[in-house]
Order: C-alpha cells, then structure tokens, then sequence
C-alpha cells in the first residue's frame, strides 16, 4: 500500500540508522537519506541530537531543505544555526518561505548582515518581507501569511469556477475565499466547500457568510490563540482598523502559538526560557538557567534570615529545628497548586474582573480548610513522634496560619501580577514560594518563642 | 460592517451584563441573550462562572444548544452537568454531536443510566455511538469522526464535482476526499482546493495523493497530536490494520488533546488533576487537592527525619540549623530545571534511546558547574555574614553535592519513570523534591557533624 506512516517507533529507528552513518562516516549515504525525508522529520532529528552530530548532519542537508527545516525547528537551535549561515544561503533559505517565516529569520539578524540578505533577494521576496516586518512578532500581523484569495461579491460561482481553474493551485491550507469591495474592505468569506456543493448560477453574495469574524492586525499572538480554540477555526481573515483586508491566518501557525505559551508558562514555572534547547551545549544552558538560581539564593538567604531573628530559641530547642521545614513545605505545595490553578484560567481567559474576588474567597477557603484537616494530622504524628502535644499544637496553629496564607497568596500573586502586566508564569513561583517560606518560618518559629521560650 | 469580532473584552463585558441581569431576576432576558450566543461563548460563561450562577444559567439554556455547549465544556464540570440530566434530554442532547462526544457522553454515564439514554435515542445515533465506544477514549479511534467522503479512483473529476453538488455540502472542516478501493482500503487523498483547479477530466487516480500518511486507529492521541503538529496537517484518514479507512481526524480535536496534554503536564507538575474546574464548589477542591498534600507531608516527615538524625549537632549549633533550609532549596530549583526540560523534551518526542544518556551527562554537567558557581557565592556569602569561614566552606561543599545530584536525578527521574510507564508530570517533581530535600540535608548536617562536632 502506498499509505506510509513515521510514528515515534520509526523516529527513534532512523535516528539510530542515522547515527550509525554518521559514526562510520559514511556520510554520502547520509546525505541521502535526509533527501529522503520530509523537512519536518530532519527537523526533529536535528532537535534530537547532541551539538557535534548537528553541526555535521546541518553541513549535510540540501540547500534546497534548508530553509524548510529552518521552520520547524525551535527557537534556540534556529537562531543558532541562522547565526552561522552566509547572507547568499540565507536569502536563497528564504526564497521559498512563508511571510511569517521570512519575517522571523530576518529579524533574528544583525543590523549589517540583515541588508546583506534582504539585498540578496528576489524583488518580490524583499517586498514580502517588508510587509511582513511592518507588525510586531507576537501579535496577529506577525502571525498572518498575505497570499489569501479575494473574490468580489457581484460575480456568479461559475465565474469563481473558471478564475480557480485558470489559477491551477490555492495557496497552502486555504479554505476559504475572502469576499471584498473595490477598496479591499472585507465583506464576507465563502468556504471552498460551498463552491463545491453549489448551484454555479448563485451569486457569491448569497453564497457568502457575512457574517465572518475577523481578526485585527494589533491583536495580541495568544488571545488569536484563545479565539482559534474557542470557535474551533481553520483559518481566519485579519483586517486593519479600516476593515481591509491584510492576511490570513491559518490553524497550523497557531497551533505553534499554543504550544509556545503552553512551554513557557510550564517552563517558567520551573525557571527555565520555553527556549531551552534540550540538547544545546552545556555551558550555555549552565549560563541560562543561573538567573532563577540567583533569585532563589536571595529568596533562601531571606527565608535563612527570618530562622535567625529566632536563634535563641533554636539554640534551647533542637526539635524546633528538625520539625521547621515541615511547614514551609506544606504551604509552598498548596499555594502551588492555587498557583497554577489561576495561571491556567488566566491563560485560558476563564479568569477577570468578575469573577476574580470570587476565586479569591473559594482559594482563601480551601487554603483554610485544607490548613485544618493537615494541622490536625501532623499535630497529631509529632504527638505520636515527639511525645509532647504542645508541640504538635505549635506545628499544628503555624501550619493553619501558612496554609490559609498560602491560599491567598497563590490567588491574589498572579492576579496582581497581571494587573501590573508581569508575566505570572514567570515571576509568580518564585514570588510565592518566598511568601510561603517566610510565613511559614515566622509563624511556627514565633509561635514555639512566644510558648515555649519563658 | 458585517464582520464582527468576540474578544477578551467583550466576553468580560457580556459577562458582567449576563451577571446583571441574573441578579436582578430577569430570566427571560438572560435567556434571549444566551439564544444569540455561541455554544463556545456560552461553554466560557459557564466555565467562568460559581457554582451558583452556573446552575441557574444551565437551566436557562436552550435545549437545543445543550449538545453543543457540552462538547466545549472543560471534563470536570462537564460530567457535573451530565450527571444532572434526565436520560431523554441527554439522549435528545447527544442527538446533533460528533462521534467523539457521543462516545464521550456514553462513557461518562453510570451503567444503568448508559442503557436508558442509549434506549431514548434513534437507531442511527445509537449505531453511531456504538462505533465510537468501540475504540478507548485516548487513542486515535476515541478522536476519529467516521463522516468521510470516499471517492473511487477510476471515475474522473467531473463525476465527483457532480456527486457532490447533488449532496449539497460537506461534513465540517473536510479539506480531502479519500480515495478507497471496494473493500474500503484507503489508496490516497484529493484534497478539495485540487477539485476546485484542475481539468474535470482528469482521472481521480491522477489527482490523488498517494502518498498520503495514515494513522492507525490503535496509535495514543499525544502521538497522534505529535504527528499533526510536526507535519502541520488540517485532518489525517485513520485506517484499521488490514489499511481500510475508518474515520477522519480533524485538527480541532487535535488542539483540544494538544491543549489537554499540556495542561496536563504543567497541572500535573504542580500536584493538580488538569479537569480541576478554577470555579468549581470548595468542599470537592478541598479533597481533590489532599491527595498531594498527603504524599508531600510523608516527604517532610522524611526529611524532617533526616535532620533528626542530626539532632546533636543542631543542639549544639543554632546557626546550622538557621542555614539548613538554604542547601535543599537551591538543589530543588536547579532539579527542577532539569526536570521541566526532560519532561517537556519527551513530550515533544525528541527524547529516546539514543540520546538519554548524553542528556543525563549533559544535566549532571550543568548541576556540577552550577553546584561548582553557586557554592562559591554562598560559601562567600556565608563567610560575610557569619564570619566563619569554615561554616561557608561547609554550607558550599553540601550545596556542591547536592546540586550535583539534582541535576543527575532531575533527568534521570523523569526518563525511569518513562520507563515504568508512570507519568513523568505526576510523579516526577515530588519525586525530585524528596531526593533534593534527604540529600541537602544529609550532606549539609552530615558535613557539620564531621567538622565541627569534634
């Protein structure tokens, strides 16, 4: 059968097959087996592997490839391997592109070398790629492709018919036919589905539906995203504020965008750039990741220097020490958990000003009730451990104290967060971990002072 | 114009209007506003809505929306609602919904309920649903809807532009005709734009793809996902094992498992199920979340116990005990690190057999550079604060040790549990904390012990 499938299983056989090749140095057979491979699969295998087998498997691929692969790869390794390319390979990369592509490799450039490409290229390339560089990157312009089709609302299908037939092909994932006035304003939109299944006598204005949603060019990247999940679109027109139409925009670009936002907001969680290539040089990622780690030195020391206000009483009482950072623990995975609860509904738009003062109630509740049911628990097992029910009071009053806190916290950081425009994927972890620890440590350190120390 | 547009501000506007006019009692009036809404616009009111609102707007609903909101619905309060309803109006819901939320709803449903609602609904619908249940939810055969156009490929293009002005329409979002021989073995794909701009007597077997990727109807929906990201596909034929075509996937269920997979992992990672509903009752939340808090406190407890070991040492040195906290959150964060790029790096499939051992020595390279900078800071910082060298020295030589290891465990934790097919996103961060947690403490209080307990 002609049908043919590459799922994972394949992935990882011809990886090893590749790897082989390349271990033997057979590298003409390499270089036909990655002829043989759709840019996307050569994407991912570059993505798979270590620096040395990509620079070695990177000289290997076709000029012709080249700037198809260039697309699919992540970020990092992209803007890598651009940094490498001469200005004639550059430009013939960018020859076959997408405007939105073209638009991402040219800005990646220096100053110098980005006149270089775009004087290398085509007229009709280099007038592409001005469009497209006129939007911001992360906004629906930066997103959009500008070879839609138009038609005009006054002509019969059949006329549509003939203009496709002379056209000979539609651009890529095109799946509707954007109807528009003299002046490009934007009326309607028919689904190609429609001239297929319709009498060709109709008239486009009735086969239109006007009433088409379109996008504006200023909006924001993720919030094209939201509307795309949401009304489950295959593409959508984007218009200036006039109503004209500039583009389109197509699931595939957004699906990237989906992914993107989904990493970094689970990549920022844990500190790290959605970037990160996981197979990049060790000394870059070591420099990459030390700014978390330098923000969670200065949160530890803080949380260090909260214990020392309580030397005293830490000095008289080892058991204080052992059973402190019990607490900070369990209040830190509890605002976490609030945490990344209203970092996803503010990323899917469930959260705003609403409903806000709602949610932060139901948290506050939680973090209560969740501090009474654990308070008594491990009140209850430091009794059992320690023998001394004072103790396991202490841990208990300081552990209601931190989880109710902790509710709060992990509610009201990332709306507040979002008020002043910071990303709360971002800055909120480290934010309420440092809440949680200081309170924490205050609260049973403090409460064993005031109760123990006489 | 015509062409309208829902954005993030509007939905918040209808909201605040929709939450008016429920508080002032005018029912009719909400319900005439939910009648011109959208079954996805609706689906977020709902989603964004407490409890309370969210019963009464349910009822408001009209009956013919109900199928189409509960296809948009997030699973939690979905299975809420479906819980709620009679058999007749589940049935009467499940009536207008694609294969994939039929069988979703069934599933969902208690046995004796099951029998009743499948009883209420019409022959076609039932024989419907029972294809659907005949696959598992989270494999390609859950995803597929079975309304493909098949084609024959010895009929030329004018046959088939014929056949399909006298059907009048497509199912949604079909953008390829399947090409299949008499026992339904798929043999390739034409898609639509192709039937719009060639020669109507072009032959079907000239036009198609076939070359077309097929997915098999056993293949996990994250690898299906995978597979449509990588290639940028709008649908794929799904085909049983002798090649004959079941169904069609579309990329909006696509996004919908693209969407779900990273909620997962990002939910996951923060000790959430990804169905926690933002807005959902406080009692159900309270207890969703215990789980977590439970395995956590055991974790403490360890480590608590871990420092009990040292309780001669603490007794003697307050100031080892105010530092201790330091050593394990730096090797947490740094474990961290590792861990949500590991995690993210199997997701995207671009970790396997043949490159897990260079990442484990790439991960356990950065913790030792890392370990290596940062307890050089702290050892510096220490010596200024406490103006002991010797404390700095000990606290930097733990922070050494254990950033070292979290760095080897934070890959190698998520990459063991791949193998144990236990969820990496679930397990994993917990996992992580307990060995950065036991070790930082062992090797800042066992170092301790040695130097300065003489």
């Amino acid at each position: 059968m002609a049908v043919e499938l590459l799922d994972n299983e394949q992935t990882e056989l011809r990886l090893s097959q590749l790897n082989q090749a390349l271990g033997s140095g057979m590298f003409v057979h390499v270089r036909q087996m990655l002829l043989n491979m759709a840019a996307s699969d050569i994407a991912l295998v570059l993505e798979s592997s270590p620096p040395r087998t990509r620079q070695i498997l990177w000289q290997l691929i076709d000029q012709e490839q080249t700037g198809e692969v260039l697309e699919e790869l992540g970020e990092e390794l992209k803007d890598q391997l651009i940094r490498q390319m001469s200005p004639e390979r550059l430009a013939r990369a960018a020859a076959g592109l997408d405007t939105d592509d073209l638009a991402y490799i040219l800005r990646s450039l220096p100053d110098s070398l980005y006149k270089q490409v775009l004087q290398s290229m085509g007229s009709q390339d280099r007038s592409r790629a001005e469009q497209a560089l006129a939007y911001p990157e992360e906004s629906a312009g930066g997103l959009m492709n500008t070879d839609t089709v138009t038609i005009r609302p006054d002509v019969n299908l059949d006329v549509i018919l003939r203009y496709l037939r002379q056209r000979g092909s539609l651009p890529e994932a095109t799946d509707t036919l954007y109807v528009v006035d003299r002046r490009d304003i934007l009326l309607g939109g028919v689904n190609i589905a429609t001239l297929l299944t319709r009498d060709p006598s109709t008239p486009v204005r009735e086969l239109m539906d006007a009433d088409l949603e379109a996008i504006p060019v200023t909006m924001a990247d993720s919030e094209v995203a939201q509307l795309f999940e949401r009304h489950d679109w295959l593409s959508a027109p984007v218009i200036d504020q006039d109503g004209r139409l500039l583009g389109r925009i197509t699931i595939d670009d957004v699906v990237d965008v989906i992914r993107e936002d989904a990493d970094h907001t689970m990549m920022g969680m844990a500190g790290m750039d959605e970037d990160e290539d996981t197979f990049g040089p060790v000394l870059r990622s070591t420099l990459r990741r030390s700014m978390w780690l330098t923000i969670n030195l200065f949160a530890a020391l803080l949380a260090a220097s909260v214990s020392n206000l309580f030397e005293n009483t830490l000095e008289q009482f080892a058991t204080i020490a052992i059973l402190m950072t019990i607490v900070p623990s369990m209040g830190g995975v509890a605002g976490n958990q609030t945490l990344a609860l209203v970092i996803r509904g503010i990323a899917l738009g469930h959260i705003g000003q609403s409903n806000s003062r709602w949610l932060l109630g139901k948290e506050l509740a939680i973090g209560f009730l969740n501090g009474l049911l654990w308070s008594s628990l491990v009140c209850l097992a430091i009794w059992v451990w320690k023998g001394e029910w004072q103790l396991g009071a202490l841990i208990g009053g300081a552990m209601l104290i931190n989880m109710t806190v902790a509710g709060l916290a992990g509610a009201a950081i990332p709306l507040l967060l979002k008020k002043l425009k910071v990303d709360p994927a971002l800055a909120g972890g480290m934010l309420l971990t440092t809440v949680t620890d200081v309170i924490g440590l205050f609260a049973f350190l403090g409460l064993a002072t005031l109760f123990l120390l006489r």
